[in-house]
């Protein structure tokens, strides 16, 4: 067993080292993970889903440290009763429920999607969820992302961005695409990663292990 | 009635006209108009799908002339029995059959899809053709048609581009994107028009009377 002061020295070396990696000579370039349809949970929302005292359990890491997908998934049903029978949410339980769909993925379930930033889903469409152990009828919290950056703050000033910046990012290859208004979200501890939905990834052609090139 | 002549002339007055709008000033804007799935269906698949002597008829016409939105649609089935119900056929009929989906519409049923040029469908996704009075089982012909430009030789002339080139577009608003490796198809009659499907127009966020500039 590691102490804790010892796990934490560790833990910033290797976020350090992984850093270190992308930022080498002033490199803009940044990873791009595809956002598959997912949602976030509050805890309430959570149990009343897959039962009291219910937790998430986790699938697999993402990359930002702490988040992860979860074994759990929930049907996600539109007014128009056409359901995604298997959205998973992605932990740690959040302050509220949240469903991202891309545009695509909204005009099934027949809603017209705002892209917004995560956490702004004031006036947004309902939705209903249904879960191995009950329902919740969500009065509003369905998003498109809007698409975006995470990066360290630090990372940020060595590359001239900052906090709120809308920044373009250039993609190579067959369909390569440039996204202008792409988000810079930083924060203190974020590692360097942009975050698309399916169909800005497809629009690209870009699937795993996808990369771009930030351009101020 | 207008004799042959004169509605020749007529013809090809108010396609200048039209044309003149766009390209005042060296302009290089050009209009955006999203494909939604649809197919084109060659003679014999039609009276397979729609019974002995059948024919197309036109809901409405599209921007290049001749063109037009069938009143008749299709379903499509993939291998794994997912279904689009409602597949609309674009006229006039064709030498071969062929399904145009986005993308996201290729994972829906199960395939890959590969970008081509309108027409190239060699080794490309087979797929079932359900119609009211018969089924197509076609071999070969799923793509996701390659972004492009259609444009008239003397539009294509006068603004420095030629057919097969591939330029960039670069759309405004809220969730700009500048596709780069879009095709540039020329040829005699055409008028200029961008088409993109509906995953490029939603990364886009682009609808009804989008427009872009073409980049040099």
């Amino acid at each position: 067993m590691m102490s804790d002061d010892l796990r934490g020295v560790v833990e910033r070396m290797v976020r350090e080292a992984l850093e270190g990696q992308l930022r080498s000579h002033g490199d803009r370039s940044v990873p791009i993970n595809i956002s598959a349809r997912h949602m976030h949970v509050r805890q309430d929302h959570l149990e009343t889903l897959f039962g009291a005292g219910a937790t998430l359990t986790k699938l697999r890491d993402l990359m930002q440290t702490g988040e992860f997908a979860a074994n759990e998934t929930v049907a996600v049903v539109g007014r128009n009763r056409r359901v995604f029978e298997q959205v998973r949410i992605l932990g740690p339980v959040r302050k509220a429920t949240q469903v991202e769909l891309s545009y695509t993925d909204g005009r099934y379930l027949g809603m017209d999607l705002p892209a917004r930033v995560s956490g702004n889903i004031a006036g947004t469409h309902p939705v209903i969820l249904i879960g191995p152990k009950g329902v919740v009828q969500l009065q509003e919290g369905v998003i498109r992302a809007l698409r975006h950056i995470h990066i360290g703050d630090d990372d940020a000033s060595r590359i001239g961005v900052r906090n709120g910046q809308m920044v373009s990012v250039r993609t190579a290859g067959p369909l390569g695409v440039t996204f202008d208004q792409v988000l810079i979200r930083a924060s203190r501890t974020a590692l360097r990663e942009m975050h698309i939905d399916t169909d800005e990834a497809n629009a690209a052609g870009l699937g795993a292990g996808a990369a771009g090139e930030i351009l101020l």
